[in-house]
């Protein structure tokens, strides 16, 4: 999966700009629920702060559910971005309303959540999902490739979707493929989420430390890798 | 504060309820901000998982980012209940609006996510901070209580709120103190949880195993402890 | 109708907990709509008022579409809750979103203001009638049984309902049985507003008297029963 | 009160409307709370059953807070307007946002209820309320006067209010003098109402008996006046 | 279609009140799309600059999508109305829900983003269109009429609408028609508008000039008629 | 001010984006109220079709009423882009809430209307304006700054805003200035939507043509110039 992203990611990034595709050292496989999602933020936290120490200019979180979205920006100055929060957005300005095609179905209700928080419910049409968990993609992927246009078909069909927005990383790359059978824009978060950060860096723009994004107030942390307990942050509440 | 929640729990608990309050082995002395969030929810878990294999009849997350809330009821088949939740729909069935006291002034974010998820905006009167870290509170304590009371009085007077709501569990046990010199209820979210969780177990309801709150898929997970690792669901994949 | 409601309370109540159940001297054999409501809200309000001449802990009204909830509040220090209101809120605990199953259609917009009124619109998956006025349910009850577990099954399959709320007090007593049809938790009203009453009560908290449900300005009142009319309260506006 | 009504009303009725102001035999002598209400729909639902036997051509409720307008719909065939209803409507197409001057204070909850209801939160700049309960209003008129328009003018200052609604019936009559004082659209609901049924009578709309406003049922009722009772509606459950 | 306007509003207007129907010297033949809505515009801003030379009392702007509404608020103090917005506050006073038919399909966005301003989502049943161009809808009327009608069979019968609004301003004239076949009230805007604008002008109301709607200030304005250009407002920024 | 657009868009455009900015031929010479906005449109539309005859690969509208957006991107393939829009996009990454700071007081509303057209009323925490016309801000430029810096100071300081948004094209190339001064991110729409197009561009994304952004149907237009008349679109109705 982390190639298929890293994939994706190079076919669109701009010249100049340097990817470097990790997946975390630890934490589930897959992310499929709530449970991996707060176990895989935990990865996704350590790689910021060594991505922080070795001056990259910014990070894309790899995974439809944002894990450790809101942590990673409390941590970091440079623009850390969502790939559900990327294709939403980008999906707002070529279309009136999408819809998401995704997989398991479970995962319907953090994708639901998502939408509440970035405020976006009355853009989204329909999340259609189809009920196979995301490590079993790999086998099969012709069948669950058929499967999700047929998914992405109704949206346009019987929800009036005007783009598709891929819900999950591991679709990263089937973009393309899939406007040719659809003739509807169709999205990958992932590519979203790399041309946005190009976009937010172009600008110069850095998340805002005012309120919510503060850095974590220092205090004594159990257990984790010594990088999440050893914040260096410029905040002292002293 | 571990002890001051325990005591607020145990002031109001029925005689045939027993109460075990934990502290999680490894996480953040204290939960200021989505960074200590999304670390506590690993020790939340695993306090879980251990409770679950004693056999306890239902948990109470007790601090107000209701920490690691969603994906406990995906291990759990007994109610997992988090204060910030239970507080809340306590508040609504005895006042048209409430409002919540906390701190520090940063974590505004956050309930107002909570107050999103569970649908609560509109009864919400206002949310008020004083800009302290939880981990000061003890550091001047009287002055603090003069603080949030000054807050709660301004949130009766200028913004209709007609109970109160302590949004921090460091604050457990003030609510008969602060009740008394507000004339409104004031609401202990640690208290609310722990009579909602006896409402639930006496009526002998459980987490919904229909979606969102299935166990997590069985999937290799590196990294962490092994009572995280190792899940014991019953939900197979293949 | 009474006595189902009457069973399901004292099957699940704690020992101590004393239950008397009232069907009001005056008002509709049965609630299908708006008509109905406004004159069993004032059997209502007497049955509270002579419960407080008694001495009474809380009160619980028995029908979903929570009659005089709002006006017993302002008359009763202590707690009153309706039981589309507890069991909404028990349904939030348990699932990620409910659906209410109840009859006749027609009373399908009261149920919406209620779900508007909560806030809990985003938090409900369907509301689903079969279209049966409540004084018919007894005849070919067999019938009735079968046609609402239809829905519900519908509602867990194509509205993605992770618990079923039983909208309707006669139907008081069947939540078991379809839990083991569903397999999802089913709650009833009744049940859920006796345990959320027995919670406040638990914990001591008393309607707010801030603002709404302040006691009744005292004003001349014609018709009505004298117990309706003289109204004891202790605000005076002189 | 009454007076005070029917003499704005017939200022603006259109000349062959007939116009027949009547106070209910029964309920409360003003409706400040939600007691009040509960207890003020049985005598409007009486008097517009009345109305239906003398063939009226439609009915106007005269008391912001609705009351019974609901059940009052599914009973008539002929349109029931509501002054609420009515002011916020008018309100909508004169001004982007208005806000409701009212009292006493503990009718906000009332308000905001309506405005939840309607549908129109968005368009309310604010209700404001200063704290007298309606009985209050004669004694000292003019000094209630002087607070409402104060309220009035920080409305429009403070909260970009661009129309006022009277929020009381007890304010009938009072809108072009405040509109003179304020330069701002000044809405009576009462004319609002009557003009809006004059427009809905003229255009041969009726009450829809799709599905909520179908008649009531025939059942059983227990007390309250012959009138109430003896449905004679054209619906039969058999 | 201006004739069909115009008879519909003959119909049911007020004898006193002196009808002109007029279609814009330019723009689009029909309105479709937001193009069209924009180039539409221009033609009704001129002609109710053109009426308010000529004293006119009141404007209803005869096209579903209000265009210009707000700008003609602007340069008007007489009431300007909407077909949308007049009918859509007529069917909230006669169904709990109501259902919009119209065409093309394509024209589901403007009619939803109608509903966000006005704020009557949650009171809108289904937007249901038949997907014909409307300058179509001469050719094979009978045919069109026919699928009307089956879509207002489908809101009634699956959505749950307890009246039927027309979403076009061609199809004025068919609601007493769509009524019988139906047996909901059908409301044509048409008619709601010149019934809406009759009673606003009938109590005295004037668009607010307080915030929105003051007259645009004047300055530089290049191309469009001389009528357009000249603005004679009563605002002066210097 | 075309001056000032031109500036902000080549100062942080990437080395081989052309950027060419062009003042509509006709139109209002600034845009405060919907009167102006419904002028503009129709240049906006004009420059959109001459634009796309020449080849350009995107649009970007730069006042923030974001005129002509969605009719724009009927007659348009490549992508469109409006400063309010994507200002406010960019402001959601860097920020959990943003205040927009713009003038005059009266445009309030049409920023509200883009708030809710685009669902981010959740996430702005105030629009605060001066209250002078935008053709008035080159006289005293040095005190408008001044009062915007000051709105600007409360909008973090009163209402919790993260980010500032410069909500008129007139301010473009204040935003760096504006950072230094607030500490706080401050992002100028014209050049966030330079930045935005270039990632859209770079993506290869298009407007969908679905649905909402079909090109218009064929159909006769009277008036206005031959390039707004003579549509080239694909779409036939035949």
């Amino acid at each position: 999966m982390t190639e298929g992203i890293d994939a994706a990611a190079r076919k669109y990034k701009r010249p100049e700009t340097e990817i470097v595709t990790v997946s975390p050292e630890y934490g589930p496989a897959a992310i499929d629920n709530f449970y991996d999602e707060a176990l895989s933020s935990i990865g996704v936290l350590e790689e910021v702060k060594k991505g922080l120490a070795e001056g990259f200019d910014g990070f894309v979180i790899a995974c439809f559910s944002d894990p450790g979205l809101q942590a990673s920006r409390e941590i970091s100055k440079v623009p850390v971005v969502g790939i559900a929060e990327a294709g939403m957005l980008f999906a707002c300005t070529v279309a009136y309303r999408f819809s998401i095609i995704s997989m398991p179905k479970r995962s319907l209700a953090s994708t639901h959540e998502l939408l509440k928080r970035y405020g976006l419910k009355s853009r989204c049409a329909s999340v259609r999902m189809i009920d196979v968990p995301v490590l079993e993609m790999e086998r099969g992927l012709a069948e669950m490739k058929k499967d999700l246009l047929e998914e992405a078909r109704k949206a346009v069909k019987e929800d009036d979707a005007e783009a598709i927005l891929l819900g999950c990383a591991g679709l990263a790359g089937l973009d393309k493929e899939f406007e040719n059978e659809l003739g509807v824009p169709v999205i990958d978060g992932v590519v979203a989420a790399v041309k946005l950060l190009e976009a937010l860096h172009g600008y110069g723009l850095k998340t805002s430390k005012a309120l919510t994004y503060l850095p974590p107030e220092k205090k004594p942390i159990t257990g984790f890798s010594k990088i999440l307990r050893e914040w260096k942050g410029t905040r002292s509440v002293e």
